[in-house]
């Protein structure tokens, strides 16, 4: 049977109906939360759907696994390293993050950031 | 190396850089098109994530296959048939459809509807 998860948010707290906010604490990381939207609890077995929000100044750990990552943005600025790139995304904006490329998300400016994560569900 | 798209669309039209419009006109599709956002072209190996955009008065094919679905409404609002049950869904509603599980997304009202959905690579 289909899971359902409302969104009960606002434009600067994203929400969902029993979606708990889990930890985030592996690591180097800073002023972060996570979110699982789709995942073992909703009988997904072949990837997840997380939300993670990272607080002003914060940032994801910078990390390297043979997972892919797609991203894609629904509020605020982030700096995204990526391989030996750096770049800027906003709102909507998409990343594709290949299996074993180093990567971090750092929030850009004074709103807090925040973005939609797909990783295959052997993560 | 990480693949973007930069959203360059509006909130009445979205469109991303590097990504086409493909067909999508299987079987019963009513008004429907379909963008490919991570998928082979990006290098992705497990999964994809795909952007439906459904016209006022269109809806997606009625369909089951092994294959789950996550689903992230954007905009506009849906009638989704899932199994024997109908919910409706707005703007950040998350899904999940199970794999064999009938299913199908209608646009509500007068303004269109467009969601991500998610997918294994396989489908």
């Amino acid at each position: 049977m289909g899971v359902i998860h409302r969104f009960i948010g606002s434009d600067t707290a994203y929400a969902w109906e029993g979606v708990a906010e889990k930890a985030y604490d592996r690591g180097d990381v800073v002023g972060a939360s996570k979110k699982v939207l789709i995942g073992p609890d909703e009988g997904s077995f072949n990837f997840r759907v997380r939300y993670f929000r990272i607080e002003p100044g914060g940032h994801s750990r910078l990390e390297q696994h043979p997972q892919e990552h797609g991203v894609v943005m629904l509020h605020g600025r982030a700096l995204v390293r990526h391989g030996d790139q750096l770049s800027e995304l906003g709102p909507r904006d998409v990343i594709f993050i290949p299996g074993n490329e180093w990567h971090q998300l750092t929030t850009i400016g004074d709103e807090p950031m925040g973005f939609l994560c797909v990783v295959p569900a052997h993560d």
